[in-house]
């Protein structure tokens, strides 16, 4: 997050702004977002309103010049028109995950370890929802908060995917196994290939940044560790595309 | 590509930057490259130093300041310390990746239609080396040149992948089919699941762009289109994160 985005937050009183056709139009669409502001340029003022009668809320609509919103926000932002003032989502807590997970026979879930990158964060949520995963776990020191680019790079799929933060990874791995989970951690040293894995039941998936890896108390506290099949010549993936992979093999029927 | 890269790129006499650690590193170490100038901050000098003496090449190195190196890169380039000032790698022709293939009894290549952002670029040239991709197809047009931002979004593995541009994607395809490939469209209304084909063989998946997709003439063209096993909520993934699955997924022994 730059200077003037943080400066723009505090004026915003808590709040956030999103940006970008797709996150916007999900943000409407998502009843549990709480909107206090719609802005939009005069030519998607139809599509907007269009949206509005049809999820039938009542949000103040504002329209402006692109230049305008160029200024209201970040540097660079791909805005195409459309923003939002709005609050953050609500997260989930570890116990509601766990309920929703006692619910299924199969079922996986994401946790992240020293991702801070917003944009790999949105991209990894993009997926998650693309591959059916219950729920993405962060730990909440370190990790960025809810934020205008997290939003875009999930293409909007932020609205759709419980989101919890914990203060302790290693105890939610636990908790976790408590329920039931089995915890996968992703690591390039591994032996196994995580398409040897088993596939049944309820599987936690932990992934730690790209170079840094995970923490050492975080690796020891899963089950077991499985790695990508890549070049010897490729030092790592991104962790986006990283976790798309394991998502993808983890969901396959 | 901003309008102060476009200047610069006018003053470097048809020369790019590149930037960041891996890119750096991994363009000295790759004897193909042609480079003018290393730009390095006083601590990256040592590692410079040593990769110059383990290469054996002799490339003018400059100290300069990160305040420096922030101004003659775009802004916000992650420059990590590092640039240089180099040509572009020399494009394949098709005919020398068909002679590649010829030697190869299973191989894939990936071709892409309308992909234009270049760090996607650079991600897919990443996954192609991590997946063991022979050759990447670019349409001449629309295709961005390479770039400092391309080659950082690749971590530098744009240095060991073939790359070939062609003039037409369709006269492209017709002249891979004839070289014995069998040519895969990756189209979200297909009927089949990437991990459903035979994985024998000869392959080249095409991939269109986000939302666009393929042209019709280019999918028309292709032997046979393939899905991946996405949720129903999520229309699309991003064009790099399913470049990377259905590499893995053609890659998989």
């Amino acid at each position: 997050m730059n200077k003037k985005n943080i400066t723009e937050n505090k004026n915003l009183g808590g709040q956030i702004l999103l940006y970008g056709r797709h996150p916007v139009l999900a943000a409407i669409n998502n009843s549990q977002r709480k909107i206090s502001k719609i802005f939009c340029t005069k030519e998607n003022l139809d599509e907007i309103k269009k949206i509005l009668s049809q999820t039938k809320r009542n949000i103040p609509l504002n329209t402006i010049d692109r230049k305008d919103l160029d200024k209201m926000l970040p540097r660079d932002a791909v805005h195409q028109g459309f923003a939002i003032q709005c609050q953050e989502l609500e997260n989930y807590t570890l116990d509601e995950i766990c309920r929703m997970a006692d619910e299924k026979q199969n079922c996986h879930i994401l946790l992240l370890d020293q991702v801070t990158d917003p944009q790999n964060i949105g991209a990894i949520i993009r997926s998650c929802v693309a591959f059916e995963t219950l729920a993405l776990i962060l730990q909440d020191k370190n990790s960025p908060t809810e934020s205008g680019a997290m939003a875009k790079a999930s293409a909007g799929m932020i609205e759709q995917l419980p989101i919890c933060r914990v203060t302790n990874l290693s105890r939610a791995i636990s908790q976790l196994k408590d329920s039931g989970f089995w915890v996968i951690g992703m690591d390039g040293y591994a032996t196994t290939y995580i398409d040897g894995i088993n596939k049944t039941g309820k599987i936690a998936i932990v992934m730690g940044s790209e170079g840094k890896g995970m923490r050492r108390l975080v690796e020891e506290n899963c089950d077991a560790t499985v790695k990508l099949p890549i070049a010897p010549s490729v030092e790592s993936l991104n962790v986006s595309t990283a976790a798309a992979i394991a998502l993808y093999e983890i969901n396959k029927k």
